[in-house]
């Protein structure tokens, strides 16, 4: 869908001019209360609380000219509806993660995570210097959105197991909760993958509904309980090595604030992505040592496991690249993560391994 | 010297209650002219880049009515000297790597980087969440600053050397180029160090004034031309991990903005931490291929020389543990970065490491 039949289609009607003429005499009045609709259910930690910092800044720095209230999945849509609910105009925006909606187009994998893809800080700076942020955009204008990265959980463990895994057979017949094309690639290795919001997976876990889940890390999961139903607890995990979440507005909404409102709109989001990603950062490695101090087994896929998880992974990341859009987001993301990659390693990677060495 | 005493002595005068009361009408015309003063020359690579978007930014988002005017090094104060023109009032506020003013304050080289510390991703988990953001302030206090981190260079480079490095022994007598704490290191070594602004190193280093300089990376290194003089470069650095660059207003004109104003400083500051980071590395990969292209031979110190740097790097840190919010500030930054790398090691190290065995 183009952006001229998104205009045409939209439920919240007119056109982009008539929304910028009814705009101004709210302005005037000083106040503007935007609706804004989450994935994630009230409290989640870290991803909730990303959404609620965002909106509670964009209040504060536009001295409440845009007044942001916070309706969590559920509350007035629920979480995997908040897609449709800001491009429709029934909510002027929404903090979610974008893999849920790779239904709408496969690409807005790319703007949570991809399996084998990027960490958090080589997805920022795709996002900023190599052409990231301009592809969101165009994505975004398909569906008549703006959107803008605004939180990042960092790389996310591999997640809770009714089981141990010894090898790639040991996915036939799971079944696993992993969204976007990480659950995909799980698919491939026989699991029966399963796409639940946050806040419904402690039950489908506890009741044996799936056998097992990733969430996003130590901090998170713990606070989730994930640890009260199984103590087998993967670390690393191939399927969102930086999960980006997203700040995303109805489109004609947005260019209906002023300059200087879209920029507190952009900056807000930017700077949410970095200080959401170190909270979680900061958070996990206490989380894990409690968690671990409670009797959680702290595990490691074997090699054959990841071998199979990177061969799943290419074999679901080449399957849409007959879609031009979704093709150069591909291509300029991985572009990019190499060459970001390469020197991380050299400096960053080089001293890190020096510090330890070191500093034992 | 306290902040009491800053206001009795200050040389813009007055209390905070008359700056307050005299800003309001300026407030109520729109606008009011901020003088920003840089340790910058101007258009050096990425650190004038981060100040002067700073300034657009703050300009943009308060629609004018803080209106940024950046003055480089050398156009309205030396570079070193936008410390005291900042406390006295003469300037609004300075942009510049904290570490230049140890003399002031050693605790103010935590700020920027110190040797064997923090990387950018653990120095920003501790300004945020573990305590950093508010021992800023603590310490800006003395001197009548509101500081921010607002930009990191990443993990600096070793440096550009007129001779190979092939153990402690050779830093022996060597002039070198290298500020703050990580210089003090150096001089340990035998080094004669050199705190020089950036730009009036290459002059120093075609001159042969001094042997030896660390700059930032391949990419600013590239701009400032050190490859015309040398070609002898050391990729991975001890010094300067992930270095901070401050954004630091005069206190009493900081308290004289209106709340939203004052968030607006805070938020533009955070966001450019990121986005600068992510300019020098996405900037770095490609600028040390060009280097290398061009004859540049790139290096690595040996062991040995890293435990040289190890042992001096703590006999310099510990030498100013006497001092009570130094030795709280040491311990602080030392805690959050050994719970934060733990976490960081065990997921996107795991996973990289993981990532590079797969992909190859």
């Amino acid at each position: 869908m183009d952006r001229r039949s998104f205009l045409k289609t939209s439920a919240i009607g007119g056109s982009a001019a008539a929304a910028t003429s009814l705009a101004a005499p709210v302005y005037a009045q000083g106040n503007r209360t935007l609706t804004l609709v989450t994935t994630w259910g009230r409290g989640l930690a870290g991803v909730h609380d990303s959404a609620e910092r965002s909106a509670n800044m964009i209040t504060e720095m536009t001295d409440g000219q845009l007044t942001v209230d916070l309706k969590a999945a559920g509350e007035l849509v629920g979480a995997f509806e908040v897609f449709d609910a800001v491009t429709s105009g029934q909510a002027d925006m929404y903090h979610g993660a974008d893999y849920y909606f790779v239904g709408q187009h496969p690409a807005y994998a790319y703007f949570t995570a991809v399996p084998f893809g990027m960490t958090a800080q080589e997805l920022i700076n795709w996002y900023y210097h190599d052409g990231g942020m301009e592809l969101h955009d165009e994505l975004g204008q398909i569906f008549g959105l703006k959107s803008f990265l605004g939180g990042n959980t960092g790389a996310q463990a591999g997640g809770w197991f009714s089981k141990e895994i010894n090898g790639p057979e040991d996915f036939n017949g799971l079944k696993f909760r992993m969204p976007g094309l990480g659950g995909e690639a799980l698919g491939k290795l026989g699991a029966s993958v399963q796409n639940l919001p946050g806040a419904e997976v402690y039950q489908a876990l506890a009741s044996g509904a799936i056998d097992g889940t990733e969430w996003i890390g130590p901090w998170a999961d713990e606070k989730a309980g994930f640890q009260e139903i199984t103590k087998t607890y993967y670390t690393a995990g191939f399927h969102e090595p930086g999960a980006g979440l997203s700040l995303a507005f109805n489109r004609e909404v947005f260019e209906s604030f002023t300059p200087a409102q879209q920029r507190i709109c952009e900056i807000v989001a930017g700077e949410g992505h970095q200080w959401n990603l170190s909270q979680f950062l900061s958070e996990n490695s206490a989380a894990l040592q409690r968690l671990q101090a409670g009797g959680v087994k702290v595990m490691e896929f074997p090699d054959s496991v990841w071998d199979a998880f990177g061969q799943a992974s290419k074999e679901v990341l080449d399957q849409y690249m007959d879609d031009d859009l979704y093709a150069r987001i591909r291509n300029s993301a991985f572009d990019s993560m190499r060459s970001s990659s390469g020197w991380l390693t050299k400096s960053e990677g080089a001293y890190r391994a020096q510090r330890d060495r070191v500093l034992g």
